[in-house]
C-alpha cells in the first residue's frame, strides 16, 4: 500500500473515524483505524467499537493498492501535527507503516489488517428513509438527554424512532422524565428501531461536521442502521427487545396550564438549583398561584424565592421537582414560549409547545414534605 | 450593613478576589469572603487564603454601613446568575445576607466577620520599585514554568526577584532546568525577594484582567510584598530561605552553538515526543552535523526522524533531553531565532535570545545509552 494525500483531509477524515474507536476495549484490533487504498484512486478509513462503525472515502493518490490498520490514537496524533502539505503513507516490512512529509518520517507499528471486523457485513431486508438533516438534529436533541445513562437499564439507554405512514417519532425516557418529539413526514414504511442514544449524540456530531447539506439518509434491518451523511457511512448496531409503550403513560386530561416564558423560567431555576441541594435530588418547589409562579428552594446555606408573570387557566397547585430533569427540558427546546399541563402534585408535569406537537416532556414530581 | 450595586461590577470584583480562596482550606473563614460597605461609599471586598490575599475596592450606593463575610462560591454563583440590574444585598438578624433584585430573593447564611484574618497587618519599613506592566507579566511568563511544582521542595517552589540598581532579574528553577529573565531598569533598592510560583502565575491573570494600564507598583518588606493594579491591592506572603546562588551553574563556555528557528524547532519536538515515551522521561535525542540539526525518538510503537537546517559554530554532538523540558522553553518566549549553546553530551545546554540577555534558560540533558 502507498499513496499520497493532503494533511488537511487525511486529519479531517481521521477526527470523523475516530469516533468510533474506544480506548475502553478489551480487543486491541479495534483502537485500530482500517486503511485500505484501491487502485481506483480511493482511500477508505474504517473504525468500529463493534456497536458503532464508521467508514468515510476520499479521493487520493494511490501508487500501490492495499490495506493497513495503524493505532488510533497515535496515527491521528501523528497527521496532526503535521505541517499542511502532502504526506506520502507507505506499508513497509514487518505491518509496518512509513508516514513521511518533507522533514518528517514516522515508522509506526501496526496491527493485523485480516483481524479487521468486517463491518459492511449488512443483512439484504433494508428499508429506508430520508431526513432533512437539521430536522433529525433537532429530534436528536429534544430526545436523547432524556434516555437512561445507566447501561445495565436494558432497553431505555435508547432511543425509539418510531416511522409511521405518515410521520417519525424519537422517545427517549429514563423512569423520572420522558421526551417525545414529532415530525410529520410521508413514508413507505412503517417500524420500530431503537438505537442508543448515546450512538446517536456521536451521529448528531459527525452530520453536523459534515459539509454536504442534503438529506440523510438511513436505511435499517431487524439488527442495524446504516446513516450515509457526505462521504461517510455509519453503521449501528439496534438495541434489541420491546420499547415501553409512551403512549399510555401520557396523561390526557389536565387540570392546571399555564404558559410561561422559557428563558425566563430557565434562569430562575438555575439560581433557585444554587441552593436546591438538599438531599441529592436537587428539589424545587413551583407554587402555582393565580398568575404568578413563585419557586422556592432552601438548604442549610440559606433559601431562595424567585417569581415569574405567567398565565393560568385551572386550579392553583404546589409542585416540586427535581431543578436538573425541568432544566434539561427548558435546554433542549427553543420556543420562546411553552405550554405547562399539571393535575395533582403526585401526577406528572407535561411540557409542549404552545401551537402543534412537535415535542412533548412528562417530568415525575417529587413529593415534599408539608413543613418545606 | 445595607448598599446597592450593579451585578456586573460586583461580578467583576467577585471574579478578582475569589482567586485568593481556597477549597482545601481547613479554616472555614478562609472560604468565606469580607464585604465592607462604608459610609463614604466604598465597598471593599477582601479574601485570603493566608499566602496570598485580594482586597478589591469599588463605589457603590452605600445606604447603611458595615461588614459581613459570605461563603465566596455560593455568593459568587448567586451574583453571577443574577440579571444584569441593580442588586440590593443588606445584613439581616443571625449573620445573614439578604440579596434581592426585581423578581430573585435569596437569604445566605454568613460566617462571623470577626473572625477574618487582617489581611492589612504590615510592617512599615516597605521598598517600593515600579514595573511596566507587560514587562512584570512577561518576565513571569518567561521564569515561573520552571520553579518546583514539589511542595516539599522548599524556596524552589518561588522564583527569585532580584532587585539590583541597574535592573531586575527574575529566576526559577527545579533540578532540571533554570530560567533566567533580565531587564534594565533604574532602582533605588538592592534587595531580593522569593514569591511562589504559583501565586505569581495568579498575580499574572489578575493584572493581565485589570483595565488600568499603567504601571504596577510593587512594595515589599522583609516578609510581604504587595502589588497594586487597579483597585485592587494584591498581598503575597514572601517565601523564607536563601535561594540557590543561580549564578554559579550557568556554564560560561561552550563548543557548539547553533542558531534555530524557534517555531520549527517546536513543531519539530512535539511532534518527535508522539513516540517518546520510553520510560517517562520523553527521551528525544538532538544530532547536531555539519548544518543539519536531527531530531529523533522511538518507543514500542515506532520511531520518528525530524530534520531541521540550522547554523552552527563548534563541534558536532549528540546529546539527549526531555522534550517536555525543552518545549516548555520553547513556549516561553516569542523570539523566531533562538541560540542554543552546548558543550557535551552530558552538561546542560544554554538557550539565548540571539542578541541581548533579556533571558537565559538552562536544560539538564539525559543520559543516552550507546544502542539508542
Amino acid at each position: 500500500m502507498k499513496f499520497t494525500c493532503s494533511q488537511q483531509t487525511l486529519t479531517k477524515a481521521l477526527n470523523t473515524v475516530s469516533k468510533a474507536v474506544t480506548s475502553r476495549t478489551t480487543l486491541p484490533i479495534l483502537k485500530g483505524i482500517l486503511m485500505k487504498a484501491s487502485s481506483d484512486g480511493t482511500l477508505t478509513l474504517s473504525a468500529s467499537d463493534l456497536d458503532l462503525s464508521i467508514e468515510k472515502k476520499m479521493d487520493v493518490n494511490v501508487e500501490e493498492e492495499g490495506e493497513i490498520v495503524v493505532l488510533s490514537k497515535l496515527f491521528s496524533d501523528i497527521i496532526r501535527k503535521l505541517p499542511n502539505e502532502d504526506i506520502l503513507i507507505e506499508e513497509k516490512e514487518n505491518n509496518t507503516a512509513l508516514i513521511k512529509t518533507s522533514y518528517s518520517e514516522f515508522t509506526i507499528v501496526g496491527l493485523e489488517a485480516d483481524e479487521f471486523p468486517n463491518i459492511n457485513d449488512i443483512e439484504d431486508d433494508f428499508a429506508t428513509i430520508s431526513f432533512d438533516t437539521e430536522i433529525f438534529k433537532n429530534m436528536i436533541r429534544k430526545t436523547s438527554f432524556a434516555a437512561s445513562i445507566d447501561e445495565s437499564k436494558g432497553i431505555i439507554v435508547g432511543v425509539l424512532m418510531e416511522i409511521e405512514p405518515d410521520g417519525v417519532n424519537m422517545v427517549a425516557l429514563d423512569g423520572f422524565r420522558m421526551a417525545v418529539a414529532r415530525e410529520e413526514m410521508k413514508n413507505t414504511e412503517n417500524r420500530k428501531i431503537v438505537v442508543s442514544a448515546k450512538i446517536l449524540n456521536e451521529v448528531n456530531k459527525i452530520i453536523s461536521e459534515a459539509e454536504d447539506e442534503s438529506d440523510t439518509k438511513i436505511m435499517f434491518s431487524g439488527k442495524k442502521a446504516v446513516i450515509f451523511a457526505e462521504n461517510t457511512k455509519i453503521i449501528i448496531r439496534l438495541l434489541e427487545g420491546e420499547f415501553i409503550k409512551y403512549k399510555d403513560i401520557i396523561p390526557t386530561v389536565n387540570q392546571t396550564k399555564v404558559i410561561i416564558d422559557r428563558p425566563a423560567l430557565l434562569e430562575s431555576i438555575e439560581r433557585a438549583s444554587l441552593l436546591a441541594k438538599e438531599g441529592k435530588n436537587n428539589l424545587i418547589k413551583l407554587i402555582i398561584k393565580n398568575n404568578l409562579l413563585t419557586i422556592t428552594s432552601r438548604s442549610e446555606e440559606g433559601n431562595v424565592i424567585e417569581e415569574l408573570i405567567m398565565e393560568k387557566t385551572g386550579e392553583d397547585l404546589e409542585i416540586g421537582f427535581n431543578s436538573k430533569y425541568v432544566m434539561d427540558v427548558l435546554k433542549a427546546v427553543d420556543d420562546e414560549k411553552l405550554l405547562m399541563e399539571f393535575n395533582t402534585s403526585t401526577t406528572p408535569c407535561l411540557v409542549k409547545p404552545i401551537e402543534g406537537d412537535q415535542f412533548e416532556y412528562l417530568i415525575l414530581p417529587v413529593r415534599i414534605s408539608s413543613n418545606y
